[in-house]
């Protein structure tokens, strides 16, 4: 080639545009994993939210509110001082070497700041795959009092949230396309997609609306034989207590049934028990590590992991991703491999891990921050159990619509009634009935809440879940644009009492027998 | 049954021994991963350690040196004072309220800590599942400034870490278990075990160590050409740069390579750029995105994807977990997926969040807290250069011991010719020669390495990676006791200069065409 066809060749290759993004084929794993928390919703309410920013929009509101995740601190509630104070200590621990800083940081945060940092050194070192050691001892000392029986820093792993232990264990033990994990209907999300990433099959077993979503041995036991039916090898049962999305505590008896079902069906038992300070009824909580303990002898090798987490609670601390997991009952090679699991990510997050000693080991009675963490934590509670009464009371108090007391956790999953028309409405849009209804609520009211879809109902019924985190000023300034937007919509859809009606029968006569899948 | 056999039948329950743990046909993906940064020296080390506790032990030696992990403070590189400050604040910004608060934090920290939380609210608030907006334009910015080229916050996406990133981008990618991505030999074990963990299949490209570990367009090709031929489709090609466990930094020639490469044969660049700062040669750090734009403009919409963290570099944060991904080239669907998968873990934590911020926005110039931050960036770069540089000289001293220079990273990756009846006794104990060597290392000297085998290397070369990261005169220390154990075992073994040469041709002969697999 000439020079100046060479030239003229490289000018030509220079200009020539850079072709579209070409698409791919992508894992199927990961394109059928739904996640609704963080869904269709709520992305139109982050168009919204963008929409808004400093500009007259035309839009009927002029927030939005977010019901859809529980996300505390993000709806005002207050972090725990004492805590915070100790972590700030251990990011910069020369804050509290001289006289000035001794001022702003309480004697106990800062003694507590030095304990962790002997343990870990700094903040900025990898820990331990499983977590650093002080904290894991830390955990075992508090299950050992709250259940009264030993627990061992060996067995805890510390997690970035429990997702990240959720997800480590379902990777484990889904071994074949047939494996199978037992989930509630309705389910926390997070389960589901898990199950579906990892290639294995949803199982679910129906909680009885019908009785505050009691679980039953019966139910359990038609789940599982459904399973074998299609082939599916059951490997664990997950059960979320208190319940998410449902609010309820389980019973002691309920509990012991779930053990006898793992026990005999050599079933690992998940147990999310992230909700467990959130308590409202007079059902204390009681952990299925006590539960298996308190039973006959051969019931404590029961495979069982246990999940907790800082973003609940009276904590709240979503962001800071803390949690732990205890693994009773496995052998060691499950150990192994899940220690191998963790230490392909090197280790959880170091706030989160300090987070996490600091929910299990609070200031201690007699220490100078104990009266103050006591308030803020009562303060909490206090205010939460009266927004889980408020929200559960006027929600039932609308057309159609029936909410179950809220026991624990941080949600209501109210059953909707919706008239006949409206879910032919919906069947035009091809759209989910209780996906439309809360796409509208959005759109008139700003309210962002999830539908019943994205965690399970019995067919033929609808829901939707929605914190009780919002103050409560602006819960009952929500429970107001609920009441105005849902009897609208109820009015103008022509409902009836016999739609609600109808919804009973259809709950009552579907569970726990129809619906094979989820 | 009558009352009194009930009771005794209850009592032989309760007494009966609950059984031994059974075992599980576990995930053989994750059985099959292998790590080794953190696998069987690393847990003897540990064993030494508890060992150790208050306790003459009668082992040889007073303290373990963990080489073994690139993790600056735990070997005592010291946080840099600002991000602290910043990160201390946004856990507890009361801290700051008080005219004693404004002596111990410096202003322009205190101000940096009021944006973030502008931005995100509180550290205890789930932020958006792609990270806090405020930051990822904190990251757009300083690609802009770094490269020269457009940068968008909308290609950011916030990591735990870079690894999180990573192992989403594979998860992603890898749809069929014939879908493989090349990745070098020696490589950064995160990549084979993310590549097993998800069935894909590794394809192996050598590194030329007798070039100064360069990359090279021939063995790219080969490497693909091979895949290929076993029917195995490569859908994104891995490049370290600087080299893990290699030290190299490429050549821009080297990079334009591979851009060429990946364009032709559609393939998505994963460009892992964590040690984009720790450079200690006169090759300045390009990163791929600038190589890419500023070739002609048929390469501009490469598929590409970079990852950053702040766990290496002069931060050595790696406990925080931060890190970010920018994510160029591709299609609205894979953007879309990949913020679904991100929100099945919800967000990344704050902290990890913020510290990113800090690293690619530090103190600006003329700013209270400038000068001190360049002097603890430039004091820990400057050392980390003079390590890098008398352990890679202090190697080559060594018999048989042959150590490329270390341009950047933070480790050394020495051949050693292990004599004929060494590796003769490894075989007998049935363990890699150089997993043995290190074993011997670490049982005779406290020394903590990771074996060649572990990074992958040319059959019949033997390494071992060892980090550069004691302090000064910890170095000069290690140093010393590890030339005592070497020379010592190559007396023993009868080490023969013939032995060094042998394996410089089987190096020679064998790169870059034998070995079909890593």
């Amino acid at each position: 080639m000439s020079q100046r066809r060479k030239t003229a060749a490289a000018a030509a290759d220079r200009g020539a545009a850079a072709a579209a993004p070409k698409p791919r084929k992508l894992n199927q794993k990961v394109v059928e994993a739904e996640y609704a928390v963080r869904g269709e919703l709520v992305i139109k309410a982050d168009q919204y939210r963008q929409q808004m920013e400093g500009k007259a929009t035309g839009l009927p509101f002029k927030e939005i509110i977010a019901c859809n995740i529980g996300n505390p601190q993000e709806l005002g509630q207050k972090p725990l001082d004492f805590f915070r104070q100790v972590v700030a200590l251990c990011q910069y621990p020369a804050a509290a070497a001289t006289p000035e800083g001794q001022r702003i940081f309480a004697p106990d945060a800062i003694q507590r700041a030095q304990a962790y940092l002997a343990s870990m050194k700094t903040t900025g070192a990898y820990t331990s795959s499983q977590g650093t050691r002080a904290v894991r001892e830390e955990v075992a000392a508090f299950i050992e009092r709250r259940d009264g029986y030993k627990s061992s820093a060996e067995d805890i792993y510390l997690t970035d949230g429990a997702s990240s232990g959720v997800k480590a264990v379902i990777q484990l033990l889904i071994s074949a396309p047939n494996d199978g994990v037992m989930i509630p209907i309705p389910q926390y999300p997070l389960y589901s997609a898990t199950l579906t990433l990892c290639g294995g099959v949803q199982c679910g077993y129906y909680l009885d609306e019908a009785n505050g979503w009691a679980l039953s041995r019966a139910e359990l036991e038609r789940s599982l034989k459904a399973a074998q039916k299609k082939g599916v090898s059951v490997k664990a049962l997950v059960v979320i207590n208190p319940g998410n999305p449902t609010g309820q505590v389980l019973s002691r008896k309920n509990m012991e049934e779930v053990v006898e079902f793992c026990h005999a069906n050599g079933v690992l038992l998940m147990a999310d028990e992230v909700y467990q300070t959130n308590i409202y009824a007079s059902t204390p909580f009681t952990s299925f590590k006590k539960v298996v303990h308190a039973m006959p002898k051969k019931y404590h090798n029961l495979e069982l992991v246990s999940f907790h987490s800082v973003s609940k609670g009276f904590l709240g601390e979503c962001g800071q991703r803390g949690g732990y997991m205890e693994v009773c009952g496995v052998d060691a090679a499950f150990r192994a491999q899940l220690l191998k699991f963790a230490s392909i990510s090197l280790c959880s997050n170091s706030t989160g891990q300090i987070m996490t000693g600091l929910m299990v080991n609070p200031p201690a009675e007699g220490s100078p921050s104990y009266a103050h963490y006591c308030q803020q934590r009562d303060d909490t509670l206090a205010s939460l159990k009266r927004r889980a009464k408020v929200l559960a009371d006027t929600l039932n108090t609308l057309s159609g619509v029936r909410c179950n007391a809220i026991e624990g956790a941080m949600y209501g999953f109210p059953m909707v009634a919706l008239p006949p028309a409206f879910v032919a409405e919906a069947k035009k849009q091809n759209k989910q009935p209780d996906v439309l209804y809360c796409l509208r609520l959005l759109e008139q009211t700003g309210i962002v809440v999830v539908p019943g879809s994205g965690f399970g109902q019995i067919p033929g019924t609808w829901h939707f879940r929605t914190t009780i985190l919002p103050s409560e000023a602006a819960i009952a300034e929500l429970l107001g644009r609920m009441r105005t937007f849902h009897e609208q919509l109820m009015h103008e859809y022509g409902y009836k009492k016999s739609d609600f009606d109808a919804a009973l029968a259809a709950r009552a006569g579907r569970t726990p027998h129809t619906a094979s899948r989820l």
